[in-house]
This record gives structure tokens, C-alpha cells and sequence, in this order.
């Protein structure tokens, strides 16, 4: 029996693989090209942070990721032109990705007796480095560095987390309400549109 | 005396680099940066795979990836523009190249102890992944995402490796079928231009 | 009190933070995409090296970088217009930094026993990669591969290292002969627009 992490986890992998395999097809990659961003916007985030924690990827112990992943390039080739309509429904799952990568960013750091600092970066790098990775195979500027709080959010989380082990509470009950402050913020953020402002400058430095 | 692997790896290293050379000077890089760019195609999948797998880099230890690659970039500076002539040449050593790549990493994978699907993962990201940095440095849409098969040749030798393993054949001959059919694949797949399927998709995805 | 290598290291970082935030800028990225442009652009290169010598990334221990790259962006919000009058500062800046960080990159790959080819390799990541990152974040070809002398300075001051070891210096000269050749062969470089030959081949090669 999966457990209820599991299952968000399993939700959260294949709602970001589906949304680079989405901007792959955009890209008119072919199946291989499409599963690989699918696959990169999923776990590339977590690997980056095993790879800084000098630990084993969780990919490489686990083959659900490439499960997980190899369904969602299925969905998109069946059901491709009715995704649109579920547009809400993978911003939801999207959501929930986000959150728990983030708190298993935050929680694996910590656990490894990382500052909190540290911890924050990571539960970041998990939540959103994947998509960044999606954007530059793509070749687009990364969408998290121009559009409404994304990556934010995962660092607000990451306070949460801090604040809640500073006031000493349980584990699983810290991890619920952070992982609820990431959500939250990225849904209000977009119902709201709430952008970071945008840094005026030079309009072209020459370094 | 150089062995018979050794010699192949060499040939190997040789047009990978020539490969990230020819495509710097087409985007007129200087020396270095074209130097550099033939460098990460040539070494960029291998040193991946042995940060995934936390182990020295091979080009840490030997600097005959570094000479190689020196040689590939005089040798175009020298005969860059009688290069088109040698097409086919360049494009055999490139398979040969892969085929050796990929089934290094996946034989390196197995050694190590880790399953197969990571072994197979770790032989396509040894034989491909080069490319991809090449692409991204050129600031291009990485070719393997779109174009005729390459990866999955990859992907079908480890495979192949796999199943020789299942056989108990011998490790050098599981090597060689292995390498062939790779080879063998990317060949035919140039011959007849075969492809993957265009996932074809909402023209603007959203996310 | 902060020594004066500290005092180098937060200039330097200061300077390559900027550099970033001043390109994000341009590409009208919001504060948090500046910030984290700014930071990879200053500590990207230390990591890429810390990965592959499997050491833990040096700000993954210290604060300090994270916090001058939030210096640089709140001086960037509040003096960006007047940013270009500093032009020859920053430039000087930006010279120390590359000639500390090389030195340093060389530094701990001697002190971790590499060879020197491996040390100069790791001098020039140090100094130089971190600009790659950040040109291929905002979707670039990396400068360092088209303009004047930059990598090749790191070089430079790398094999100056490696002679000075060879002349049994004691290791702070060394250092502080091989940071300046690094500063020295920049300004000169910008100076007189030394740069190397642009790479003529094929116009459009096709492997």
C-alpha cells in the first residue's frame, strides 16, 4: 500500500513531468526528446540537491520517477489536445509538487544536519531547479525568474519550516504546514498575479 | 602499446570533440571557447555519470582526453574547410564513439552494483549527454531532442547489454554485441532517416 | 576581523554578483531571478569545481555569499542608473575576483593532491564557469567564448602557479604571483583588446 506522502509525490512527479513534456511538444521534440524534458523537469531538481548533499539521487534507487514519467508522455500522446481543458486541474497538481518537493528539499537537509540556511536553498533548488533545467533545454529565459511567484514560495516554505522547528513542534505537523504555506502562496500568487517587481536597469550593461 | 579499447576510445574522443569544434566555429567562438566546447561534448556525458555515481571524473586522472581534444582543435584550425569532404568519415568515428561511450558507462553502472535501468540510463548519458552541453554552450535547442535516433541507440544497447547479461554470456562478448548494436542502430537510423514520432501538442502551452 | 584574502573574497563576489544582476536586469528578469542570477554567476563556478573535487561547496558552510549577492542586489535596485559611471570600477572589481577565485580554485586542488593539469583545469572552472551559468540563464552565448582574453587569463595564472611550485616558492608569493598575472593579463587584455583568433570553418556544418 503507497503511503499518503507517496501518493502526493507520485501526483506532484507527473504533474511536472507533464508540464515539460507539454512545452517539449510546443517545441515539436520527438517522443525521446519529450520524455527527457518531462523526465529533467521531475527529478532534476532533487538531483542537483543529492548531488550538493553528496548523497545518491533518489532516481537512482527508485524507478517510480521513470514510471511516473513514461505514463505522463502516454497521457500527453492520447490525450494531448484535450489538456488544455485540465489546465486548472495541472496547475492544482503542479501546486502540490511544488509543496512536497519542497518540504522533502528542507526535511532531507536538516535531517543531514544542514543550517537552516542550507535547508531553505535546497527545499528551493528541489522545488524549482527542474523547471529551470526545462527552460534552458527548451532554449527560453527560465519562466521562474520573470513570472509571478514560483521559487518564491518555496523559500517562504522554507521559513515556515524554520519557524515551526524554532517553536519546537512535531515533525509531520511542521512539514503540514509548510508544505500548506508553499501551496497556498503559489495559488494565490496566480489568482492574484502577484509578481516580484521587475529590476530596472542599465538597458544594456556591458560586462 | 595502446589497447585495442584504448585506440577506440581515442577515435571516439577524437570526433566527439570535432563535433563541439566544427559547431563553435560555425557560431565564430575563438580558440578557447571553441576548445572548450569540443571538451564538454567529448568528456560532458562522462563526468555526469561519474557525479551521479560519485566517482572521480576519468579525465581527473588521465590527461589523454584533454591532448585529444587539443589535437581535434588543431586539426580543424588546420583543415577546418576540407573537413566537409571527410562527412562520412567524421560520422562513422561519431558512432564509433557512442557505441564505446555507452557501453563504458553502462559496463562502469553495473560494476558499481546499481540495477540496469540505471545502467542503461548511465550508458545514454555517457554516449549523449556530451551533445546536450555542446548544444546548450552553442545557445541551440540540443539536436538529440529532435532529430534521427541517437539516444535511443543508446538506450537499445543497454538493453542489449541487459540481455546478453541474462544469458551469463562472457563480459567482453556482451560488450561487443552490445557496442555493435548501437553502432549498428545509429547507422541505419542516419541510412533511413528514421525517427521518433513529433509529439504533437497545443501549439502554446500555458504552464 | 576579516583577513585581507576575505576581504578580496567579498570584493570578488561582490563584483561577479553584479555582473549578473546587471545582465538579469537587462533582460527585465524580477528581484528573485536577479538574485539567483547574481549568486550563480558568483558562486557557480566554486560549486562545479567543489562537485568535481567532491568536497562540500564552500557556501553551503558560510553564509557570506548569500548574503553580499543580497549587498549587490539592493545596491543594484538603488543606484542601477548610476551603475554605469562605475564601469571601471566594477571592471577592477570584477579583475580581483577572477585573479582570487582562480587562485583559490588551484590552491585547493593542490592541496587535495591533483596534478597541476587538473589544478589549472579547476583555477579556470573557479573564475570562469560561473559566467557560463549565467549566460546560459539568460539564454546567451557564454561571452567568455567570443570576446577578449578571460578563461585564458585563469590559465595563464595557473600554469605562473604551477612554475612558481616549481621553483619551490613559498605558497603565498606563489599566490600572490600567480593573482596578480591573472589581474594583470585581464587588464591588459581589455586594455588593448587582445583577444584570440575567431575559429574560420565550414558555415554550416551538419553533424
Amino acid at each position: 500500500m503507497p503511503t499518503f506522502v507517496q501518493i502526493l509525490d507520485f501526483i506532484g512527479t507527473f504533474a511536472f513531468a507533464i508540464s515539460g513534456i507539454r512545452l517539449a511538444s510546443a517545441k515539436r521534440f520527438d517522443w525521446f526528446g519529450a520524455y527527457v524534458v518531462g523526465l529533467v523537469t521531475a527529478i532534476g531538481g532533487g538531483t542537483i540537491r543529492d548531488v550538493l548533499l553528496d548523497v545518491t539521487p533518489g532516481w537512482m534507487t527508485n524507478p517510480i520517477y521513470l514510471i511516473c514519467t513514461g505514463l505522463a508522455l502516454i497521457w500527453v500522446i492520447l490525450f494531448g489536445k484535450y489538456l488544455i481543458h485540465l489546465h486548472n486541474t495541472f496547475f492544482i497538481f503542479d501546486s502540490i509538487g511544488l509543496a512536497l518537493f519542497t518540504v522533502v528539499g528542507v526535511g532531507k537537509s536538516v535531517a543531514l544536519g544542514y543550517p537552516f540556511w542550507v535547508a531553505i536553498i535546497m527545499g528551493s533548488i528541489t522545488g524549482a531547479a527542474g523547471g529551470v533545467i526545462r527552460d534552458v533545454f527548451i532554449n527560453e529565459i527560465p519562466l521562474i525568474f520573470r513570472k509571478e511567484i514560483y521559487a518564491m514560495a518555496c523559500v517562504f516554505g522554507g521559513v515556515v519550516y524554520w519557524g515551526c522547528h524554532l517553536l519546537a513542534m512535531d515533525t509531520v505537523l511542521t512539514q503540514i504546514i509548510s508544505g500548506s504555506s508553499v501551496f497556498v502562496t503559489r495559488i494565490l500568487a496566480v489568482k492574484y498575479q502577484i509578481c516580484l517587481p521587475i529590476l530596472k536597469g542599465e538597458e544594456e550593461p556591458d560586462i
